[in-house]
C-alpha cells in the first residue's frame, strides 16, 4: 500500500491519518495549532528522554531540543528572523551555497566524535592480504565478525529478522540493488525482466537498472501504473526515498520478486514496529551509523540460490568488498550493539534527539509561513524505544505551494541546491532536501528558508 | 607484439631469444645445462644483492635462496625427493588438497609483518563519513592522499607515466576493467562494441564482460583472430595473466581503444623497461603491494572525459570507493616508497628475492623431470633495480608433455588445483597455478611436483 502524502500546512499530527485530530482542525485557527503543537512537541520530546545524561543533553542543545534554546529557537522562528547566534557570526554565509543535493550522513560525526576510542580501529599491514574471508559461506569475502554483527544489531533493534537468512555483503547497498537485480533475473528469459518501483522512487533507479543496458532487466517506471503481464521485479523502498513513508509491494502479481531496500528502517528515521521478514532485504551503514564512506551495504537472503547468484554479481563485479571497511563496521555495528544493552546513551537515542530536534526547527520555520509544505506522519509504536514516536525521515520532501511550479528551481535561485521531484518520477513542485548534513549546514538551510518566507 | 612461448625442458635461459644462448645448447648436453644454468643461477642472485640485511637473509632463507640452504634444495629437487624439513613434519600435508587456483598473494604477508607498525593504521569512528572526497576531482570520490602516494610510487618505480593523467580509484582493477568498457562504448551505438583480448587471456575476462548481457559491450575472443571492421575494445595484459610474457595490442587497426592491464608490471615480476605510456592504464594494490582484501585498484587516464565517464559508472555501481581502504592503500604505498628511497631493504627488492628463490626452485623441481615444462624468458635491464633481471611471473603458465592432453585434470588427481588452459582461451595442455601464496603452499607444491615425478 502506498500512503498518499498531505501536505497541508497544518499542525503537527497528520491530520488526515489521524481521525482525532480532524475534528481540533476545525475548532482551532492555524496559529493556534502552530502554538499548540510546538508545545506539546518540546514537551514530548523532553519528556520521552527524561533521565538524559549530560553527554546527551549537550546534543540536545547543539541539536535545538533542550528546552531553554528551544523557547530561543521557536521564538525566532515564529519571528523568521535568525535562528542560530553561532551561524549569524561566520562571515558569507549568507552567500553560500547550501547543498542538500545528496543524503551525505555528516550530521553523525559529532556523535561519533564523543564516542571517542570506542570505534577506533587499527588495522597493521599484513592484516587482511588474502581475498577470501571464509570459503565454507555462500558468501565467500564476508567477513565473519561483521556478519556476527550485523546479525547481532537486527536482534538488538528488533528491525529484522536474520534466522534462516544467507548475508550478502556489498559495496553499499547500490552495488547489492544491482546484484539483486542480477540473481533474480534470467539469462535465457526471452526478455529483459521489467523493473518497477512506486513513484516517488529513489532517483538513482532508472540509471542504476539501464546505464548498462543490460538484457537481464530494464527499468519500466512507476509501479502503480506497471500493467504488464508476466514476471516482474518491484523495488520497495520503506521507509521511502525520498518522502519518508512506509511502503509495501503495489503490484501484487503472482510472478512479482520483491526486492526491500530498507536502508532507513532504523529507530531514529520512524518507528520500529515489527522485523521486517523478505524474501531479500537490504540495508546499509551509509543511512544505519552514518559511515557512508565505508561503503558497506549488507543483504538478508532467504534463497541460497538467490544468494549464490548474488555473491558471484559481486566476484565478477569487484571480486568482493574492502574487508578494512568490513572490519571497521563490524567495531560500529558492534559499539552501537553494546549502546544499546548497556544503558540509556545509544547511538540510536542520540541520532532520534537529533532528528527530532532538526524535524520540529523546520516544522516550526516552514509551517508558519505559507510558502512550503511538509508530509505529516503519524506516530506508531517504536519496539526499539518501547513507546509511540515519530517519523522523522532523513529527507525532506518539501512542497512548494501557490504558483511556485519548480520548487527545485526556486530553492536554486536562493542557493539551496536540492534534487526535483521529476527526477523521482514525482512533480516538479516537490523537491528533495537531505535532513543528515552537518549541523552548521543545516541551520543555515533553515535560516536560508526562513528569510525566503520574509522577502515573500 | 605477443612473443610466443618455448617449453622446452631446456637451461634457464631462453634458448630461443637469446641467440648467445642457442650455440651453447649446441656443445653441452641436457644435464650440463641444468647443472650450469641452477650454480650460474645461485651465483647470480647471490650477488645481485651482496649486502643483504639481517631481515632480507632471512628472508631469503625462507625463499630457498641463501646458498647454503640452495645448495640442500637442489640436491633434494635433482634427486626428486621432498623438500623442506618443516613442511615434511606436518601431519597430513601428502593428502592435503593444494589449491592454487587464485592468485591469491598471501606470499607478502611474511614482509608485512616485519615492517612492524610502519603500515598499521588507525581510523578513528569519526573518520570517513562523507561519501565525498574532493569535489574539485575529477574523481570525487579519490582520497587525495592515495592519488599523491599512487603518482610518487609511480615516479619511484618508474613504470608509469603519471604527467596529465587522471586517476580514478576502484574497488580492485576488476571495477575499473567495467567502467572502462562503460568509459569506451557508445550508449548510441547500433551494436555493440566487442572487446578482445589475445589468448591466453585473463580467465575472467569473458565473464565481466558478457555476464550483464550488456548492448554496450560483448565478448569477442582472442585477439589475434578477431578481424571484424569497425570499433573494438583491445584488453592488453602486460606482463600477462596467465603467461607472464610482455603484451601490445595485436589487432592494430584504425578504430581500436586500449585498456592497458598493467597489474604485473612492476619489479618483482617484470624488468622495468620504461615508463608505461598510454591512453588508459590500470593498476592494483592486490599485486603489487599484495594486499587483495583491500579491494583497491587505479586508472591512470589521459583524456578527461574517459575519466569522468568511469567515475559517473563507479558512481551507480557502488558510489564510490572505501575510503578506509583507500587511506590504508595509501600508507603502504607511503612506506613502499620511503623504502625504496631510504635504503636496501625495499618491499620490491625483498620480493623480488621471493619471487626469484620460487623460480628456481620451481624449475630445478621441473625442468629435471620431463613431466613438465614452463615458460622461459629472456632478461632485460630493470631501471628499477639498475641491472639485468628476469621476468618471475605471479603465476605459473604449466605446461603437461607427453602424452598428458588435460593438465589441470592430471594436478587435480594429485590434489593440485590449477585453472586449466582452455579458461585462458589456450590449450588443456596448459595450465595456470598460482606463484603467490603462502611458503608453506608453496613448497608443498613443490613437494607435490616432485612426487609426480618420481610415481611417473
Amino acid at each position: 500500500m502506498n500512503v498518499p502524502v498531505s501536505f497541508r500546512v497544518s499542525a503537527l499530527f497528520c491530520v488526515l491519518f489521524c481521525p482525532r485530530m480532524a475534528k481540533l482542525q476545525a475548532v482551532f485557527s492555524l496559529r493556534h495549532m502552530l502554538v499548540m503543537s510546538l508545545a506539546l512537541n518540546v514537551g514530548l520530546i523532553m519528556r520521552m528522554f527524561p533521565d538524559s545524561d549530560e553527554t546527551l543533553a549537550n546534543d540536545a542543545v547543539e541539536a535545538g531540543v533542550n528546552s531553554k534554546r528551544e523557547t530561543h529557537v521557536v521564538q525566532k522562528s515564529t519571528t523568521l528572523s535568525g535562528v542560530n547566534s553561532t551561524s549569524a557570526d561566520r562571515p558569507g554565509r549568507r552567500e553560500r551555497v547550501i547543498n542538500l543535493d545528496h543524503g551525505d550522513p555528516t550530521m553523525y560525526e559529532g556523535y561519533w566524535r564523543q564516542m571517542g576510542e570506542k570505534t577506533t580501529i587499527t588495522i597493521p599491514g599484513w592484516q587482511s592480504l588474502s581475498y577470501i574471508s571464509d570459503m565454507t559461506n555462500v558468501c565467500w569475502f564476508l567477513v565473519p565478525e561483521f556478519a556476527e554483527e550485523v546479525v547481532r544489531l537486527h536482534q538488538v533493534v528488533g528491525n529484522a529478522v536474520t534466522e534462516d537468512r544467507h548475508i550478502v555483503v556489498g559495496t553499499g547497498s547500490s552495488q547489492l540493488i544491482l546484484a539483486a537485480l542480477y540473481a533474480l533475473s534470467s539469462p535465457d528469459a526471452a526478455e529483459p525482466i521489467s523493473v518497477v518501483s512506486a513513484a516517488p522512487y529513489y532517483s538513482s533507479y532508472p540509471s542504476m537498472v539501464d546505464y548498462q543496458k543490460s538484457r537481464l532487466y530494464k527499468w519500466a517506471g512507476d509501479a502503480e501504473s506497471f500493467n504488464k503481464d508476466g514476471p516482474y521485479i518491484e523495488l520497495v523502498t520503506s521507509p521511502n526515498n525520498p518522502d519518508g513513508l512506509l511502503r509495501r509491494s503495489v503490484v501484487n502479481r503472482s510472478q512479482g520478486l520483491l526486492i526491500h531496500d530498507l536502508a532507513y528502517y532504523w529507530p531514529q528515521y520512524t518507528p520500529i514496529t515489527s522485523p521486517s521478514d523478505h524474501d531479500l532485504s537490504l540495508f546499509t551503514v551509509s543511512k544505519s551509523t552514518g559511515h557512508a564512506g565505508m561503503r558497506i551495504g549488507w543483504a538478508l537472503v532467504k534463497d541460497r540460490k538467490v544468494a549464490e547468484k548474488m555473491t558471484r554479481f559481486i566476484e565478477l563485479n569487484t571480486i568482493g568488498v574492502s574487508k578494512d571497511s568490513q572490519l571497521r563496521a563490524a567495531k560500529v555495528l558492534k559499539a552501537v550493539s553494546d549502546g544499546c544493552q548497556q544503558g540509556e546513551s545509544s547511538f540510536f537515542k542520540h541520532s532520534y534527539k537529533l532528528m527530532a530536534g532538526r524535524w520540529k526547527l523546520l516544522r516550526a520555520t516552514v509551517e508558519y509561513g505559507g510558502l512550503f509544505s511538509l508530509p505529516q506522519f503519524c506516530p506508531s509504536f517504536c519496539t526499539f524505544f518501547g513507546q509511540e514516536t515519530e517519523p522523522q525521515p532523513a529527507f525532506l520532501w518539501l512542497r512548494c505551494e501557490g504558483e511556485i511550479e519548480d520548487c527545485e528551481g526556486f530553492l536554486r535561485k536562493h542557493k539551496i541546491i536540492s534534487r526535483g521531484g521529476k527526477h523521482f518520477g514525482g512533480s516538479p513542485k516537490l523537491t528533495r532536501i537531505s535532513m543528515l548534513d552537518t549541523q552548521e549546514t543545516f541551520l543555515d538551510f533553515i535560516e536560508r528558508l526562513s528569510n525566503i518566507q520574509q522577502i515573500k
